[in-house]
């Protein structure tokens, strides 16, 4: 599995529970960091790098950064694809992750959501010219991540994880504190457990987050489709 | 599972693959029939609920007429909600599969897409006084399917059930023929082949069918997702 | 061409310069209201009937009216559907205008835009038990009308049929007066010129009307699509 | 009449058969290809323009190659956007036909689609220094061609074009097979009739493609309408 | 102030702490209860009705029971409509609250929403023949509540309540806490004030609740609008 | 309060009336225009400067001058994104305007909203390299304006402002007809004019302008909310 995200904190702090959860089960998560986020109002890049690989570790994720044009700089360019997509066709995962496109958030990560739904299609080219040396690959799954609720697609309905037992919450809630400088300027823990809380609330479960597909899941029958949140 | 439909063949042609699907993996699969189809133009009511006899039996489910209001006649009515209600409680079903209550296509579909909604509320409610006799029941899941593209829900994502293994297929077209009395008036089998092989190729297989959850999904984890289709 | 108003005066203040322009043309025009308007702040029954006679003559259409409910009184019945569908049969109209089915407005007029869509179905089916006396009848195009702004529904494009010719503003105008009742107590008239205006300074014309089509349309080229708005 | 592809094959694959029934009536046809699809997995780009030219040839249309930034590279630049009007200008078209501007499909679709949307603006000012040695130009129609049904706008009310004569189906499916390096490795030409099938079926007739305009039809009278899908 | 409700809890468990903000503030408010609860799980109807007048009595609000068509059974009827238009009549308020008329909640909640659209229409029109007794009254402003996440209205941007002060809160629970036979068997309590902390964290305040109002706000300066959540 | 515009009439066109009103009111008002109109079809760059000033006179506001990519060449980049941040630190505003950021329109337009719009949450961030030499800033509030009403963003409920007192419209007309190279060419000052009488027949007033929030509006009581256009 491999999540994208923008600056140091967005993967844990939007999907922790989610990445700790499959690393629990013994499924592979590497992070790819687009910034150092440098431009924020606390905490050095430096500082915020070595945040973001200890949150990583606590999650059981490995983590790498691929600078593009810096935090808050962001454009959506066919270069920035093309890296991306080379990153697909290295790391070659089944699902990735990757913050949503609407654009009603903060500009790197609607961009960056942009740029991944790209570079998921480029790496399965075969005549990209930049991407000549390696392998074409074509992922399982592309699922969006909504670091708030305004940042969530209105127009796919979503899918509800249930991460509600107390050892990966707790090892949710520590990879968000190993983002120090963060933490300790505003209440993003808070926020996001309450959001996970409601999720769950809704799913009938203690906490759950919700992501949301890119594309129409396909099932073999209609067992694999578990159950909905009807039933409550 | 439990498929509800307003006239004698609306289960069949629309995810009669799915259902040949569920029964030959050995799981059970009942249906329930509003109307005996007495308004079309081809067939008379007798003959059309011996073809939806015969085409339940060849899907390998057993099916139930319940009378409403009559074919082309249904209206949205407390009552019947609650009739409808009273065959979860007696059934008990998992899943349930209903009509999409889009309002774009004939009237008595979303109309029972509408009741199916109230119906699986309502079966959950302990103090329904018509509903006292039978213990509350909740469904594990509600599934819309839409007769026509134009009653696809636009506020919810499909997910695409894979049918494409020969002998459902074969199944499932022996179920649309058996209603005769439509099929050799129009091409109702064609209609609803070009929409699985469309889905199909969207996804990858051969032959798909596009249901429509009501509510969000809840998955343990990220690997009950399967695949979607931008592997492709 | 058949239209459908829920009160003497909707046809003509809605869609009086697309009518006057047909029947100038010399299609035939032939309006159905259903209800005499009775729960209207101003203007008795026999008053609004006697006025909705006259404004027709001025848009050279035929008129009847058809009693369901009453006005302020109108509810989604299968029998109302039935009804209409029997003036369908009996008028066995090309193109269908109607008010549009969406909820933010009189709860009179989207409830007879829903009837109406649903009769014209019933319209086409052989086996109604209530219609068995008149011949299906399969109309070419259902076209709603918006009574105000708020009442354009959101998920059609609008067509804008150009009204500009000064004559048919003068007979518009006329019908709407032909209700005097309601113009002597509000600025009716202002509105659905100002309406008409802006969509006409939008389609580069003079006055246009904008309709909603309930059904995707059919060419046999490009070139019966005409021009866009493009152009401006 | 003028199409936009952002590949040799975009526009045979989807709107073939309606430029061919436009040819066939006497119209002229231009394609405007914006890249040599260097980038795909299959076909030298130099193949690729040959079987661009034949497939062009055999819908009676003329083709030129307009290069942007190359296949997958495409970025949406105001320079661009002028570049595009320069050939509006000079091609002085009544209709044009573009990608649509929807973001779920391959990068260069609806960038592609995006610019045109631009172009055409822009060819209309008189002031655009780049574009001083031209008259400025106002087209009649944009209509947008979707690729896959991912690619439908979800705001904009399909047009269906009928294409069902049998000789118009023949030469759309001979354009197809010209680009056999593409046909060769995937059902491209299943897809396409597929979906012409389906619209057909919705249609009532054999064959359809959906258009999607980019601004409201302006029509004269509502004859001009023609039919709509109601009537099935 | 006056909110409508379907069942005894519902006006105190979606805007509770909107309703003691009033009324601390000296504002009136006074509830309908179109059920006496009856068809829940928990509560016989009497104790519901004495939970909802000590709940009400706590928010300083007075409280009215009109019976419809009772919990669960509730039918969108004009005679319905008629008769809260007469409620609205007699009792002249300025803003009203009313369940959101979305579909996917309660049966009874947006049947409930839809009723109250109509009848603050009806209650406005001076010639309907139940209410001739009574005087016209046109309301300042229609606003909907959502009892979950679900019902909110997503074609209508939310303006959300600040209810932070702490006894605003507490009278809030004990308003809900009131409906001890609800809250003992569900962690409704906890719900809503997830729901409304998830607000207060995005308007950057403690707790706030969404409301959505039903028509355009209108405004007569800019500095009417306070502030909005884009400063946080 | 600060209007950005992306070419010289934009601001005095489309909201003229009420920047009229506040600066009547005793509030600040400063417009930044981000090109000299110089690709228009009217009016040299040096004219159309001049009329500007002259019109940001006469409605009391100051203006400047910020170049970009000038006329019809605008992109969305990060660096103007920063540029128009830093303005937005300098002048501090509470309220912005801006045009809002649909597709449907000219180019300039949209991206100078989406600009805005990421300008606004760079402004508030700490650590943006270009802008250490400022302070951070918090807007209150972001308003779009819609040029025309196919820009009208059709996720967000419009606020009315009402601007009806006739010394407002008077001192709006003055500010549109000092663009003389603009309005002896086309219309301009009646399309608008048409929109603000048709917004304010609608809100019950002589003449509205429809603003859209980017974000939900925040009130500490409902007495905040004003009326709504419901009481008509």
């Amino acid at each position: 599995m491999l999540a994208f995200g923008a600056h140091p904190d967005d993967i844990e702090f939007t999907c922790g529970g989610v990445i700790a959860q499959e690393t629990d089960a013994g499924r592979a998560a590497h992070f790819v960091v687009c910034s150092r986020g440098e431009a924020g109002t606390h905490g050095a890049p430096e500082q915020r790098v070595a945040e973001a690989r200890r949150a990583a570790a606590l999650l059981g994720a490995t983590v790498e950064f691929v600078e593009l044009d810096g935090d808050s700089h962001l454009e959506v360019r066919a270069a920035h694809a093309i890296t991306l997509a080379g990153v697909l066709r290295r790391v070659r995962p089944g699902i990735v992750l990757a913050p949503s496109p609407t654009e009603n958030q903060h500009p790197d990560h609607w961009r960056l959501g942009r740029l991944v739904c790209d570079a998921v299609r480029l790496a399965r080219f075969g005549g990209v010219r930049e991407l000549r040396e390696s392998a074409p690959h074509g992922i399982a799954q592309l699922l969006f991540y909504a670091p708030t609720r305004e940042a969530e697609p209105d127009k796919i309905s979503p899918v509800l994880i249930d991460i509600s037992r107390p050892e990966i919450i707790a090892t949710w809630v520590a990879a968000m504190e190993a983002h120090g400088s963060q933490t300790s300027a505003r209440n993003y823990v808070e926020v996001q457990l309450t959001r996970a809380r409601l999720h769950g609330l809704g799913a009938g479960v203690e906490y759950a987050t919700a992501l949301f597909p890119a594309d129409p899941l396909v099932f073999s029958s209609l067992s694999g489709l578990g159950r909905g949140t009807r039933g409550l």
